[in-house]
């Protein structure tokens, strides 16, 4: 593990937290948001540097680390990504109709526009780390690795007050073929990573009107 | 939101979290395991409830929360899942040899022998919450939101101590045969949750000899 000064560097002895840190981890899980409204502050390199550092502690089938990266910095490649999210948004509005296609419009879907920090994050389909321990019969296991990667670096994100949004509607294979990664990389997840201009304990989905949270999620069976 | 005394409750002024929080965060980054040695001690019902409460409050695409649970509570559905890891298990140590092999038998992959709780995560791929939003173009994108609320609940159930592992040497289409589920749901996790036997900074497959972390999701592309 590699961590810089001044930023936090993981105690060696065996952790046991307290009421009070869980407590502010709870806040946390709450305040966490998909941000899509960024201020044009910068994030400093050495900040970004230290969430991946982090992110690499996250769980993944076999130890596998299949997470791949790209930093998506030049003007080219972000706009040509701009346009594939608008030609994906405006097929899926065309699904909707009436006050859901109305709302549909008015809903900011991502950040793509104003983020400083675009990553685009892939799974290697076909890495050999791990030697396929864990993933014979549920080889997406590994995306799901990739997933749940991207929790982790989302929560510790805005536990320094960065805001993360996570990008959907995109087409992975034009994605793949904007950036030039090999074939074998399955895209997972397109990131805005910035300083959020507002905070919300609530969804925005939710806020305004498009979906709330219900107990559907929350309901369990026994067996 | 539901939260029972004396379980922690989520601010609900806007948090800044302190850099005591954050170094706190990275201890938990780095002190989570994928657990498959726990003790007998039960997990009391009330702060099963609470995990899972706050689990709630993970991102999921068009905040369609899809993520369904079922709680293994029966002897003859844990056997019979335990039979399942038993023979895909059988099956993958078949594709080793030598030292691969030896190396193999000497894991614990999972913890379907000894975990209080055992819980099965599922996607609803058919739900309509969310009326659709943001996975038009990437379906998997719903699979990816029941992953990342799996280590949102990972991280949070071990800052009150309790280990969790994710079980995927199983068939999916058998445990959801044995656990009588609807056909469109689909298998992400089989979790083993509980209080760990011991502590380690360091993943048992890389104290075991298995696989080291390496710096391959470390590498980030420009473009």
């Amino acid at each position: 593990m590699i961590f810089s000064p001044p930023f936090p560097t993981p105690s060696l002895e065996t952790p046991r937290f307290s009421s009070a840190f869980q407590t502010e981890m709870a806040t946390l899980l709450a305040w966490r948001r998909d941000v899509r409204r960024f201020t044009n502050k910068p994030v400093r390199r050495e900040l970004l540097d230290h969430l991946l550092d982090m992110a690499q502690l996250s769980p993944s089938v076999g130890n596998s680390q299949p997470w791949r990266w790209v930093n998506i910095e030049s003007a080219t490649a972000r706009t040509a990504l701009r346009e594939n999210f608008a030609s994906c948004s405006a097929a899926a509005l065309a699904n909707y109709d009436g006050e859901s296609a109305r709302l549909y419009t008015q809903l900011k879907l991502q950040g793509l526009d104003c983020a400083p920090v675009q990553l685009a994050v892939f799974c290697d389909r076909e890495t050999v780390q791990g030697s396929g321990l864990g993933k014979q019969t549920m080889p997406e296991t590994l995306d799901h690795s990739v997933a749940g990667m991207i929790s982790n670096l989302w929560l510790y994100a805005r536990a320094f007050g960065l805001g993360l949004g996570w990008v959907s509607i995109i087409d992975p294979e034009n994605v793949k073929r904007i950036l030039d990664v090999p074939e074998h990389w399955k895209l997972i997840a397109c990131l805005c990573l910035g300083w959020p201009e507002e905070e919300h304990i609530d969804p925005e989905l939710e806020r305004f009107g498009w979906q709330e949270r219900t107990s559907i999620g929350r309901q369990v069976l026994v067996r």
